[in-house]
Formats: C-alpha cells, structure tokens, sequence
C-alpha cells in the first residue's frame, strides 16, 4: 500500500485524525487487557458520517480491510486488527455529539463515539434515565456497546442494548449510508435492518449513530444482599424475589463465598456488609414511583423468615448501596492475585443455573485440581461469569479449560458467549455452538453485504 | 401445474390436509376483513417442521410460490395470495403443539399454530403471565405475530413481540430448517438470525416455532379513565401518569369523544363509565407486587388535582375494568355503522402526537369536509390509529385520504405502519418512506435468502 493512499486518509479526516506513528498506534491495536494484539497501516479517527462513507470508499477502491473501534473496552477482539496484513483501523472517538434529546418522547440521538456514562449523564440531566450499566462504563462508547449488544447489571428489567435501540445509522461496507435515525418505539415498514447490525460486532458495516429510549427517573431503589448456604437455596431466593417483585426487579447477582474470602485476604479493613455463608445474592429492585421501600422490604424480609436466606442486609444510603456492589464488580480484579483466570462469558436457561455450576465445578475441579472456581454473575438472566483461577506455577492452559467448560454448557442448551461476543476471540469456537444452516445463514448475509470481505475480517465468521 | 405435483403435497402432509377444492379454499384466500381475494393452486396444511420443509423443497422444486398463513388475521393482506399465479397457502393451524413450559426460567416453547390466546392460558396455569394482548387474541397464531411483529395493548411495558422471542425456529426459502430454539435470556454468539424474520412477514422463510419469554403473574391490577378537555390534556396527563408509574404502566390509550359519541348512539343503556369531556386516557398500570392499589390511586388522584383532568374513573373489579376497556376496543366496530374507515395504523415520536393528529384531522377537514376523523389507541408508545369515516353516499377513494395523512406522517418523522407490517396493502408505499440504500438494504437480504423469489412474493417488497 502506497504512502500516498494512506496520507489520503488524512485529507478525509484531518491530518491530526490520521495516526501512522507506530508507537501513537499502539493503543489502538491492543485490547484493554493486553491479551491481543494486532497491526495496522494507520489509525483513522474520522469527526463524522459523510468522513467515516469517505474513509470506507477510499478503503474499498484501495482494497485495505477496516476495523471498526470505539472505546476499545471489548473482550473479545472484535476491535483489535489480530493477524490482519493490510488493514486501519476506524476508530470513532471524535464522533462523540449528542444530536438531539426529547424527554417527552423518551429519546436520544447521540454518535457512536459518545460515552456510555456520558449518555447517561444526558439522560439524567433531561429528568431522564438510561439504563445499561456496565463496569466500562466510563470509557465503553454507544457505537461499539451496540455492534456487542452489551448486556451489563440491569438486563433483567431492561433487556441488553437491542432492547434500547430506536433508530440506527450505519456506513455500509460500499461506502453507503443507511439512515435510519427514527425515534418512533414502534414501526413495521419494511425489515428492520437496525437489527443485523445489532451485535455483528462491526462485521456487516459502522455504527455512526443511533437513537436510545430513555425511561422515567427511579424514585425508589433497594440494594439487598441475602447469605444463602448453597448456590441452589440463591436461586431458589431469586425466584421468590422475581416472582413477588417481577418488574420492579433491576439486577439479580450471584456470588460465592470464595470471592469474598478472596478479596476480604487483601482488604481485612473492609466489613463484608452481610452475614458470611456459602453464597450472595445481590438484589436490586427499583420504581419510579416513589415510597414503595416498605414494600420491597416486606418481600425481602419473607425470604429470610421463609428460612431460604440466613440473613439480609439492606442499603438504607448511597454509600451503603456503593459498599454491596463493590463487592460484586471487583471480583475480577480480586482474582488476579491469585492467578491467572481462565474466563467464561457463559448463559444457560435460568432454571439450569444450579446445575451448571455444579457440573462444571465437579468437572473442573476433577481435571484441573489445582484451580479454583469462581462461579458468579447475572444469575437473574442465566449469564454466569464462570471463571477458573489457575495458580501462577501452574500450566495449564486456559483454552484447555475453556473446551471443557462449554462442552457442559452446550450440554444445557447455553452460550458460550453471554454478552462479550465472538469478536476474533471465539471465532473458531463459533461453528462447534451453531449448526451448518445457521453458520451459512449468517455467512449469506455477510456476503451479501460485504461481498469483499473488507469489513472487520476474522471477526465472528 | 399438474395435477400430480399437486397431490405430492397430500403425499407430503396427508390427504386430509391439502385442500384443492375452490370452495372449501376460498376461507384461506381472502383476509378476515373480506377486503382482499386471492388465488392459490392449493392450502397445505402441514402437521410438523419436517412436513413445512418437504413441502417448500417440493415446492421450490417446482417453481410454485409459497404463501405462509397462520390465523388469517392480518391487516395488510400479507397472507392472502392476492395476484400471483402459480402459488399455494402454507398454514400452520394443525402446528399448535406447547412443545415445552419451564416456569422457572419464565419460557414457553410453541409450534407456530399455537393460538395467542392459548399461550396466555398456559402461561396463567403454569403461574406465569405473557403479555401480547390484541383484539385478534382469539384466533391469531404465533408465526403470524411474530411474522408481523404484533404489537397490541402492552408495549408500552413489555415491547412488541419482537421482545418476547428468545427462540426462533424456521423454514428456509430453500426447504433447510433454521433451528435456534434455544431458551436463553442473553446470548451473542454470532449473528443473531431469528431477528431477520421478525417482522419480515414471511417474505423470508415460515416461522415454524418459536421460545416466547414468560413474566411473573401480577398481583395489582389499576385501570383509570381520565375526561379531559382537549387531546393536549390528555397527553400531558400521559406524561404525567408515565413520570411517575414508569415500568407500572402498561397501557395507556387516548380516545376521542366522538368515537364514545359513536357508541353512545347504538348503545343507549351503557353508560359511559367517566364524566364525559373531548378526549379520555385510558391508563392502566400493573405489578407482580401486591398492595400498590393506594400508591397508584394516589399518582391518579394528582392528575385531577393538579387540574390536567376534570375527572378520573378507577375499575375497582374485573367487571368495571372491562367496561371501561370496552369503550376502547369497540370503537371499530361503532365506526362502521357511520360510513366505511380510511384507516391508518401510523406512529409519530410520542412528544409528536398532538401536533401531528391537530395537524392531520385540519388537513383531512379541509380536503375532504364530510368525512368524520376519529384518532385513537395507543398514545403512549405514539401509535394511532387515524381513521377517517367516510359517509357511505360518498364516493371519497380511502387512497386519496392515505396519501394526505401519510404525507403528515412522514413529515413528523412517522411510519406508515406501526403494528400492523406492509404486507401487499401498503408495498406499494413503502418506497417513498424509506431511503433507496435502505431498499436496496432490504432487497439484499430477501435476494440472499430466497433467489428464486417464491416466499411471499408480493408481499413487503
């Protein structure tokens, strides 16, 4: 590829939104955890739509793949230019405008390189409230949550980012713009494209855009954390809260004791705010309507006199409410100090949480007796973060781990990738979880919009 | 076609279910509403999967165009084989096996020809609840309501029935069999397929089976009438209503006092259940929580209060609560004594409802003085149903008033089809509401799926 094309580039998007320096590219071709890393001819960051079309013809005639990237928070390498000869890499952080917001309608417009946190400070400044929520929250932008259908803590009532998408702008791989920015919560005219889009993972063409459903503010919020013996007697908490709170329930996670020991050894200042016992359940219900505490505790309450939870220990504060999640969103950070995880985005039906866990725990501690489990997560909606810590000394490879983990969770009509994606990841994994028809179902739409294959290569297919 | 390639298909699906003869056809050949007439060669009424996918290969084998059909219920002719010449109707009506209920992950899994209103009774014996409600509940079957992504009285909570899939199985073009029954809340793994045909109104494939998400039973039921001036009041009552029942309410439907007017007319001895004023808003807000009937009232109550509504009526029984839904879900039928209905099942940005039925019912006054504009239905989630009465000695072209009410539509950033999909009615259209990249988008697709044009020609594209 001549000097020429790519400084090209840079007369689309400004040369200051051109980067050819290797050691600036850096950031750009590695994910967030350093586990990938690729290469790339020049980093693009264009400023907006007509400059993103503009980028992907010039890419096109030139015959050079694009990667699209937002925040570069994945998990998966969707967003890494992993083992790609001639490639850029889109990045879209400059695209970062809210275009419009109604309140009364419930909308906003905003591009895809908006922040996540920055939606939902929109939002919250309008009288309003954007749901997803997600520990990447505040680097993680809309383009790139949209392209993963991100899923985060408040799935149970609100559904992954699908469910909150409205209107969607896209760059297809021919360099054509498909605007379908409406702001309308129902429409039938015609296919609704928006959804091929929605977690192709970048594969089918650029987010540049798309319009969010905002809801009412939360007037009541209560943040309980039941100590149940086992994992069953969480789930079975669970579907007594789900079934006596149903829509008012936000977030319902589970956690094991060995995550509290875990970061209790490296924080012994640090009260766990509830009783110790074999597992957690975290639940968080919310209302718009406000002064329904008293009957949110009720319910809580009739667990624990039921005598399925031991105890419960409800937020009364912000602070104490922040004190309960922390013990839940830095699971992943305590792990690291004893190993190395070998980590699993995995979903099965709700109703087979408990055996799941318990297979796959006997399973993996049979094989692999050196690791430890550490079983935790969404349980409300079936996705559990199944990780296995594998001590430094040790050998064994993750991918090792990984076949046996999801030959169980195929075994219980599960996924092997929740919420994270397939991005280059999984991508090998993919054709053993989807049959022949599906594989080729998905490869006929790909082909028919990305004839030449330019369009994030290796990603997914 | 010979009378042999016909008979195969009693091969195929046993004698009993292939129907040839014209006058025992004719129920399959035309739309409930006898508005549009078809021809087929024959009805194949399959028993199974595997006989909808012999069926389309021996159809695709012999060059005979498919028409899928579930209840017949449709609007928009999307099942009725109107103008084709060599084809025959698909319908699924002996398909209606419960293949599965798992209460506890809140799933049930149902052959296509599985009755609406037969989901909801198994769903309510199983202690769970499903939420799709429409005036076709009776008859309508769920490959068509998924097909046509029905929408109904309960969006404005739990979505249209794109948000109740969580499984899809389905009959290729090609006679190969999609299966992706799977019961999952949360799963990214590839493109996710099922929704492609998700309101592609079987212009893709035939919708066989599907896993449809169960919620929990709810416990309080409210159901208000509000009487208030003009429709501006009620939407600033809507608003008010949604700030503060948020995920509570699940309907909410404005009616205009001519439609109460209509039926007041016919039905002399029913009282209407509020004070009688311009418009009325009917809100209805629910929980899986018991006890919240107090809370609720009193969010109500403040409407009145704050002087937005003259007056407000509660149902404070099953039987109340159906008088006061009756008034809403007759005023069809009350039309048709007036005249025949230019209808439109449009939508607009919810913040857009009052400018747009204002602006709309002067146009129509203007162009087209005797005719009678009644506006109603699901104000909440901005779909309305403008219909226009056309006194019967009048010779107004229902055409003619589409065309100006459309143009509105769109200039409010609208859809021409909000709930009730293109179909054959509306293809003609759909090319002035949607760009040609997105045309050509949605040609791609249906080029990519089905080569030889013989699912549901006609239909959408």
């Amino acid at each position: 590829v001549s000097r020429d094309t790519i400084e090209a580039l840079g007369d689309i998007v400004g040369h200051d939104g051109l980067i050819v320096d290797p050691a600036l590219m850096q950031p750009y071709l590695s994910d967030w955890r350093d586990r990938f890393h690729g290469r790339a001819l020049a980093v693009v960051r264009p400023r907006s739509t007509a400059e993103v079309a503009r980028v992907v013809e010039h890419c096109v005639a030139a015959g050079i793949a694009m990667v699209p990237q937002g925040g570069n928070t994945g998990l998966a390498a969707g967003a890494t230019p992993v083992g790609l000869e001639r490639a850029v890499v889109i990045n879209t952080s400059r695209m970062r405008a809210v275009r419009n917001i109604d309140a009364a309608a419930g909308t906003i417009a905003v591009e895809s390189g908006c922040v996540l946190s920055d939606v939902q400070a929109a939002a919250r400044q309008a009288g309003r409230y954007f749901p997803l929520s997600l520990a990447a929250e505040g680097s993680a932008q809309i383009g790139g949550l949209i392209s993963t259908n991100a899923g985060g803590t408040a799935v149970l009532r609100y559904g992954s980012m699908r469910a909150l998408v409205l209107g969607l702008e896209v760059v297809l791989p021919d360099g054509s713009v498909l605007n379908g920015m409406r702001t309308l919560r129902k429409d039938n005219a015609g296919f609704d494209w928006k959804q091929w889009f929605i977690g192709a993972e970048g594969t089918l063409g650029i987010v540049t855009a798309a319009v969010l459903r905002l809801f009412p503010a939360q007037h009541t919020i209560r943040t309980a954390l039941f100590s149940l013996p086992t994992i069953e007697d969480a789930m079975r908490a669970f579907a007594a809260v789900e079934s006596a709170l149903g829509e008012l329930l936000v977030a319902a996670e589970i956690i094991p004791d060995i995550a509290v020991e875990m970061r209790a050894r490296f924080h012994p200042s640090e009260a766990f705010p509830a009783p110790r016992d074999g597992w957690y359940l975290l639940a968080e219900a919310t209302s718009a309507l406000s002064g329904l505490e008293d009957q949110i505790d009720a319910v809580l309450l009739d667990i624990v006199e039921a005598g399925i939870a031991k105890g419960c220990t409800v937020a009364n504060n912000p602070a104490q409410r922040e004190a309960i999640w922390a013990w839940r969103e830095t699971i992943t950070e305590s792990e690291r100090r004893f190993g190395t995880s070998a980590k699993h985005d995995v979903s099965v039906p709700v109703s087979a949480v408990v055996p799941f866990v318990e297979e796959a725990g006997a399973a993996v501690a049979a094989a692999f007796p050196s690791t430890t489990v550490v079983a935790f997560g969404h349980a409300g909606d079936g996705n559990i973060h199944f990780n296995v810590v594998i001590p430094q000394q040790e050998s064994i490879a993750a991918e090792d781990v990984n076949v046996l983990v999801h030959r169980i969770v195929a075994a219980y009509g599960g996924s092997i990738t929740a919420e994270h994606g397939i991005g280059r990841y999984r991508r090998d994994e993919l054709p053993a979880h989807r049959s022949e028809a599906e594989m080729s179902a998905m490869r006929a739409l790909k082909q028919a919009l990305d004839p030449r294959g330019l369009m994030n290569p290796g990603a997914v297919l």
